[in-house]
């Protein structure tokens, strides 16, 4: 198998667009509150993937490269970024998270307080830039995302520690709290390029399907992954109690004497338990069963976008499968 | 002078009305997610003031009794409440508050993780109600509103253990964080009601008038309030470092040796230390001072109202004025 492109190739025909998205965030969020002004550049000082973004420039790029969207898909794509960094500077609070794109949270740097906060600001930001586009369909999509992705998170806090979630409730969780956003940034920019609703609908699917792919290598890289590249701390969901696949299919295999003695590792506060956890989960072959599981996730976005004749975008979009399951970061 | 009426008394005209809040929130938040289910329906158990929908009810009343507006006029004022309950769950967990509408706080019943997730849910819920209510000159005014509450909230948190902040700087994060989304509420009932530019702007002024004097008075209670009636954990601004009027007057005041004793004080963990902040807060006269303060805005609170002829929603605004000064809860 060839290696998977790189995202530089894979954003190549949004490329000069993309360059324009950190100036574009800074711009959304300028404030004179000196504080804010701070926590924000730091933030996004932090080189992110800009996967959502991305996904909004490419969804117009399927349609349409007229440059008069410009102005509007720049902000629109940016507010994606913005809200998707409200959700990590919360989420890094609830994992009591140290790292994060490699430079230390906000929530170390500043202490929760400031992290709840700040991260209020850049919702309510996204949202206003978002309504400011003024576009009802694409506000309405989002609206609806936005109370999908909280729920999908309070869901994922309530099954904290429960030992036998199973694999079906794992992924309407990893479907609310991850795939909705992607879906929704992409379906956003394939409706300000013109898609006609049958369009809208398979990159949807598409959206959704990819994903669940994603989060699910995010959970295996979440063990396995090396904490320099992946850019985040390493085991912050174990440690946090929440189950993703890897566990879930261990507690699933394994013998019942020997589940106990793991749910009892698990909830204790051993120094050496992410370790053998690890050794534990990579043993059993349930790291390989989850990355099938992707790849499954990942032949049916695949699918998703037979609707698309052949473009520079829809190779980016078939190229980002391939490159999610290859990644490391 | 007479004693000022109950909050009953000035609720009179929108009473019908009102009476259908609590349901409409809790409509406007039903989830299948039992976690989220139950918190939203403790949370609102504790029984707030229901101000903020008050005004949006009263605002509407001024101008148009009209009973075709009713469906969106309810969710528009419960929309407020529960955006005001989401800036109160994610508060009380910045302050460690305990109590909260006499219950105890979301962050001490289920750990901060989901008060910072259930604050989310509430503030985009509330944010989708009002977007969905349709009309485009409400929804700017409350992302506007929106920005600046989060941003008088992180200027109060920048200003933490900031001894020498200044009277002006407190009013303008009071202004911020209390008095703009007061303010909101009512100008959103009252553009829905029909009212004019000239007199949208009126209330607006009133509201934020209004609103300062609320705060100081509010920060007044959180020195002399008591707890039960309260309903929320007295001297926790003191408790987090934030310096509310009584004691930047205080501070003001003092002769410099004292404020460097006083200074310690405040930082130390001294079980002691709110009593006897609380004494010389009281003895100095601080307190004395804000309400003074607090008085005058209601002052220029009851002048912004001459636009408007007499009526009883009028009469209801002149007598909220006496309320705030006089309240203990």
């Amino acid at each position: 198998m060839k290696a998977a492109a790189t995202l530089e190739e894979i954003y190549a025909p949004v490329e000069s667009r993309l360059q324009a998205i950190p100036e574009t965030i800074l711009e959304i969020l300028s404030t004179p509150n000196e504080l804010a002004a701070d926590v924000i550049r730091y933030f996004f000082s932090g080189k992110g993937k800009l996967l959502r973004p991305a996904l909004t420039l490419l969804g117009a790029e399927l349609k349409s490269t007229d440059e008069g969207l410009e102005p509007r898909l720049l902000k629109l794509a940016s507010s994606y970024e913005i809200f998707h960094g409200a959700t990590l500077i919360h989420d890094d609070i609830i994992d009591s998270a140290y790292l994060r794109r490699n430079i230390p949270t906000i929530n170390v740097k500043w202490g929760p307080e400031v992290a709840v906060l700040v991260g209020d600001y850049l919702h309510d930001k996204a949202i206003a830039a978002i309504f400011e586009n003024g576009n009802p369909s694409i506000v309405s999509t989002f609206l609806k995302t936005a109370g999908e992705v909280c729920d999908g998170e309070i869901h994922e806090l309530k099954e904290k520690d429960n030992f036998v979630l199973s694999e079906a409730e794992y992924l309407a969780i990893i479907e609310k709290k991850t795939a909705s956003l992607l879906a929704c940034a992409l379906e956003s920019g394939a409706i300000l390029g013109g898609a006609n609703s049958a369009e809208i609908h398979a990159l949807r699917r598409f959206g959704r399907d990819f994903g669940i792919a994603f989060q699910i290598v995010d959970d295996c890289l979440d063990f396995t992954g090396n904490e320099h590249e992946f850019g985040k701390t390493l085991g912050a969901d174990c440690f946090a109690g929440v189950l993703t696949l890897p566990l879930i299919r261990l507690f699933e295999i394994l013998e019942p004497a020997k589940k106990g003695e793991l749910m009892q590792l698990f909830k204790s506060e051993t120094p050496g338990k992410f370790q053998t956890l690890l050794d534990k989960v990579r043993d059993s072959g349930a790291i390989d069963y989850a990355m099938e599981k992707a790849k499954k996730y990942s032949a049916a976005a695949r699918n998703d976008l037979d609707v698309f004749s052949d473009s520079p975008a829809k190779r980016s979009f078939e190229r980002l499968v391939d490159y999610v399951l290859e990644r490391n970061r």
